[in-house]
């Protein structure tokens, strides 16, 4: 016998908290109007645009559909004035809270034809590619903004000296723009991805149905085309069962915040006591509620925890969607906030990294002290070269340099011709000419190098990826 | 020379949005009092604790004391009552607020006491151990009473046999109720887990200071006494910069969801047209807003997806907290939401789960129907076996028959004996008592096995682990 | 006082393990021979374009260009024909073996010349990046024959009908075309981003030396060319710090596996004794060593637990990039062994999908008798709009004609005309058209729908990505 | 009409790679064989002891026990001496491997009975519990050494002060000591979390069968009490069907591997040139092949490059098992290789971290060289404190100190006394006794600071935790 009833029985011992026939923790745990409300101007433009298709078709008259236009206008007018009434536990989600307040402003007769042939599931997927369209060309406004940036500093502050580091380690002096441009091709690419992307989330899914399609031949290509849709989702499957373009941007944004963790990094430890190359704006710093002398970097360690948070979103979602069976299936109401939080984060991030860098403040001669001469024992090894002898015996010649200035207690650059000759005798007088920091930057002009002429090239480089488009 | 001052100024190439002195996005990107005001009793608890600590060493008098207490049943009172009055941009945190609340009623010069030898880092943590021990002494109460509903459901359904399957294949019958003993299992796991997590938490920070401990020789064991902790963070370094207790609740969390995610998938399995041996309750299920036919197991599909959810928090804070420096770092701060996000996600779900089991209709007669003779298989193997044949080759004796019923078109349990003594002759006439699905179930009576008695003893096995503690 | 001296004194308390001058268990820690000589080919190819270049620039002559590249080829011959004999300790890496062996053959005089100017960070980029872009493309014909297979049944098994599914409950009648289609979307999505990602990869960092460039002005341009990149990476620190080609290689074959994890969890049940829709070829199938009956889909069991370890590799990679300074750090190493596992994970993964759908046995007719007439009840429902009635009216009207059938226990369309009638009257006799599967699916004809006309244009769209290019 | 047939038909459009019977890439990425002989001891200490137990109960006959034991002792004696011969395509697991080879020496009459009741599913999951446990204990040794090693050098070193950080800002000071025990704190709570973790996966699942448990009764407390299992898994689909303990333990390896990761990166940045507090022993240090002057810490990016790997492992992992349904699935096949790696990665790390701290060199005085005045504010307002005026007020009075510091340009303890009371008149004489680093370190006195005995006593607790077990 199946025990077939809905209701748990008054004497089941399994019967737990739950008792009655409803349960509120399900209908808050189910509903995603808090937070998918945030799609009602593209819920409203998808739907004024749908009921433009099925009027074409014959299932909606004109009169019938100019009054849809007309509630629709009101609807958005009511949520833009933030005093669209959300009814707790009915509006469960955005579309079904739209089609309820218009049903009530133009009656039911009418707004009832709105749904035909179409179902929430192709109707949410056209709200969030809408949505995060419109997100991602803010995005990358903001982009563009800060590599400005990185490339008028990058400009004008050609000639400031540091030391490179591998490892962390002191390798060989670099010009502080080109550790600003570094960062700026990454960025750069980040521009690149970001549009490759938009241009895959593009895409119209409406009138795919709940599933198999529309059956009222409805002009998708005429909807795409209204909503600024470059192309059609072509199997109607894919367009209510696919979040691919969630997990590709946020795949994207864990990119960019990567990078940004990056160069936060590195500009952490060039604000310490004990680097003092860069030093942040206040607004930018925050002090010691017990130490009065402190002024933490906390913008930078937010960007570089927030790079945490970002990775977070995009691991939980591709763990959501791993192994579900196609088409829609509930798990992919999970996209939602994670995409939400991200896009604000990721741009957020972008800003605060713009306000830093447009405000810091640098200390060149911090810099300079900080490169030491042995820094340049690869320049010493290549003279050698340029002197026809092999780089590998070189680079053991400048190794034992480098020793004899340890061990004599001294800077590289202030042993004797005699000394350097003791260690091998085909240095000559020009060698001393090798210790200088600018001459070392300038030698490096091969593309992508450190003399002015590669700096500014870079420089180029970024406007012309900014330009494009 | 150095650029060394703030703003930046007005001719700067690279000022970008950035212009005044302030940046309203750092405000919001730095401060956490709209999330961690959640923790407003915890942080007054911990500061009266801490008071009255600081009054036993002198750095308070009694009435100093008593004044601030008084003063902090204010803020808790205006806090539950909902008054409290957040100022923006200067209440950043939790902390900040009541401090400056407190400072109001009882006036600065008491107020100003309060933080000698403390700082946000020790508080923060503090804040959050508390808060953190508490919830997880609730979800021990959600999953114990998840678990009542499984073992009594177990034991009060002992009799219904279904198939049991690995690789989604029907393999052996078993017990309905040794599938929820199954998950049962899992879920005890989780609780003994729990139970040392929240050991582990349930640690005092405070007395710790910023980094490097208190020099007002505080009673840090007394604070933490007082506020129910069972014993102190031994290095005042790691009191200050360890987030270990949220990354451990959390793989703990994410391990709980993974085991609902795949208790959810039988489920939903389960529940198909095509296996159809459960039926959620309307309370836990969803119509579609196309199809009129529809009740999607809604319930078990945002299970699933929040699995995602919940991993996503743990994978994100890890990857916050790798390779960080020491101590506390503004990173840390990004522990708090997804922290507060998590619980909640795992709260909900386990209470969702107990609903779907506590309302779940069965159908024991499909379970039925869907065993077919061919699982029996190995029975007719193990009865070769126990007249002596090896089991390798009764295997493959029991495999021809399933390939002869097979082609003969017909069910394995409607061969003639005949037809069995041709493929084998040592199979005798009792060999058609094989053909019996509770015979093969109560023949696993080993233990944890599919036996009446063997499944009584898990569930009591169950009940003493919800008696512990 | 410091403890400068490096060998741990013997009377060290904290000794440990470590005694002597040499830790064998970090020797293996560092070394990457064992993995990174899979690049043998690409490091000597680039070495070659190298020692072109610097002959260019002066710095070799041409016979020591000669000797370089005639040395090279013997070493590529050693490794070829396997005799390649690693000096264990010493060959730390490719690079190192093959200089080392290089200077076996021609010499050190000559053979210590090759490294001029370069560093071992700019050679691993180039080799990863050479090798990488080469996979992609295996990887891009693997894909391609997996999309042609889909065309291929796509298009000779157009007629099949069978239940689509959403929430994993039966929503519409479908063509199995279409199921197998909405895949091929996902994949041609997947081969689209490949060509894009690989476009990326194939820029060449080859010249970049240690971190700041080339100083003996090497022309990159024709190394590049002369390996067939396409371009170059734009700053030298950039070039030897950056791994994004590797993670965005890897988010990739991420999203790539997860695609065929839905695919092979669809499969998974749709071969179940209760689906039955599809019968796994023996060859991707495998029986059990206890139950003789058993026939496994282990290939899609692995595919889809293998998305897993695709994930892995990319979160892994992930977090070890996070948040290190610029330029080269030794955790870049780190990205290796993941990438050459990832590739193979989803090369292999590709092949045998292609191989168990080209060899998968379908049952049309168990796919026919899991449709049942309720899936129609948007068609009845749609059939009421088509006379007039507003969806939202119909969507109720076709509900409880579902719930009469449920009643009365009887499927849907053997209702009488009087039944349905009864229910409402605007039913007319043609009504009783409506219970008909294949008319259902031809209906939804609007593009992306289950038309033969719709699925046709799918096909094409898939035959046109795969000539692309 | 089913396409029922297994091999493709010549015919077959999508033939595609694949035309004959057999898949040679299938039987390649299904075969286990090439990593799960790690596990040889292990499967056949387990199947001598199933064995065992199978002979109490009547199955097997003393002889034929006798033989199979007889038979494994020399099976094992082959692995044990490497020259046990797999056979390509035929082993396809190490069970499979292991019977046929016992087959082959003491024939397969007796060798087919003793997989009786048995299934691969309980097998494998014993192989990889014995061998994990042993595993663990062997990490805990590791473990141990390392705890000893801090231990030893906080005690020995005890002297030292250094600038303590927070947001990488020189805070406070602190010992030397301080900071090796704030790592020491979370390695012994590592230590405590593996002794919980090998406790739960120390469980016996042998005798679990496929899924439904053994039908001959079989001793399964006999089998875990001479395989040294502590007690048994209850439920037999959770015996076969759990991979926690894998998922366990890499959660665990994960926690661990990113507090070696953190103490990674504060060691990288004590040994930069900049900070210069430690230098690594040329063991733990590699050169550039281009940078004559460079010693890189390459053993600490390592550890904090594989952080990353443990954790793909752990991911990955997590999203292999996600959603799959309940007991064996293919998919768990996936957990076997990350595991061996983890459990590599984890060890090397551990006695890697061993080695750098055993032989690492302190330079103490350039610790005492980065302390600055400033860091003693907290102390200067702390002073202040003890002469009754609030923190409040003390915290700004310091700040204005720091301030006039700055703007003179000279450290705060060159500040005259006069200077000091123009700033605050509370000042006396005494005051200039607060700028001394040791007396600030000495101060904070009360649990876990930095006082000799607190220091002290953290050693006591660490010495404490490993004695513990």
């Amino acid at each position: 016998m199946s025990s077939n009833n809905d209701a748990p029985a008054a004497g089941k011992l399994w019967g737990g908290r739950f008792t009655g026939g409803t349960d509120p923790i399900m209908v808050q745990y189910n509903e995603s109007i808090y937070f998918d409300r945030v799609f009602y101007s593209q819920d409203i433009r998808g739907s004024i645009s749908y009921a433009r298709a099925n009027t074409k078709t014959g299932l909606l008259t004109e009169r019938e559909f100019a009054e849809i236009e007309r509630g629709f206008k009101q609807v958005l007018k009511e949520w833009q004035d933030g005093v669209f009434d959300i009814k707790p536990g009915i509006d469960e989600d955005i579309h079904t809270a739209n089609e309820r307040r218009l049903g009530e402003i133009i009656g039911k007769e009418i707004a009832g034809k709105l749904h035909t042939g179409r179902s929430r599931n192709d109707q949410v997927a056209t709200d969030m590619r809408l949505w995060l369209r419109d997100q991602l060309e803010q995005l990358e406004s903001y982009l563009i903004a800060f590599l400005k940036v990185i490339a008028a500093r990058a400009e004008k502050e050609i000639e400031h000296v540091m030391p490179g580091y591998t490892h962390l380690q002191r390798a060989q002096p670099i010009r502080w723009s080109h550790w600003m441009l570094l960062y700026g091709s990454f960025f750069a690419s980040d521009l690149e991805r970001l549009r490759e992307v938009r241009a895959r989330i593009n895409k119209s899914p409406l009138g795919c149905g709940a599933l198999a399609g529309n059956p009222f031949n409805i002009d998708r290509e005429a909807i795409a085309k209204e909503l600024g849709f470059d192309g059609l989702i072509m199997n109607s499957m894919a367009g209510v069962g696919d979040r691919d373009f969630v997990v590709e941007t946020m795949q994207w944004g864990t990119m960019l915040m990567t990078h940004l963790s990056r160069w936060a990094e590195d500009l952490i430890i060039y604000s310490t006591g004990e680097f003092s190359f860069v030093k942040l704006a206040d607004t930018y710093s925050t002090g010691s509620s017990l130490m009065p002398q402190k002024k933490n970097p906390d913008s930078l360690e937010l960007i570089r925890g927030k790079s945490g948070r970002a990775f977070g979103h995009m691991t939980g979602l591709m763990m959501s969607i791993k192994g579900i069976p196609s088409t829609y299936n509930k798990d992919l109401q999970e996209s939602v906030e994670p995409l939400l939080d991200h896009i604000k984060t990721v741009g957020d991030s972008v800003q605060i990294a713009t306000g830093v860098l447009s405000t810091l403040n640098i200390l060149p001669e911090n810099m300079l002290k900080s490169l030491s001469p042995d820094m340049l024992a690869t320049d010493l090894a290549d003279y050698l070269v340029r002197k026809g002898v092999p780089f590998r015996e070189t680079h053991h010649i400048s190794g034992r340099v480098v020793a004899l200035a340890e061990n004599e207690g001294k800077p590289m650059d202030t042993l004797t011709f005699e000394q350097l000759q003791g260690v091998d005798n085909r240095f000559e007088k020009d060698v001393l000419g090798v210790f200088d920091y600018q001459k070392s930057v300038e030698m490096r002009s091969a593309k992508g190098g450190t003399s002015r002429g590669a700096v500014l090239e870079q420089i180029e480089a970024i406007k012309k990826t900014l330009a494009a488009n």
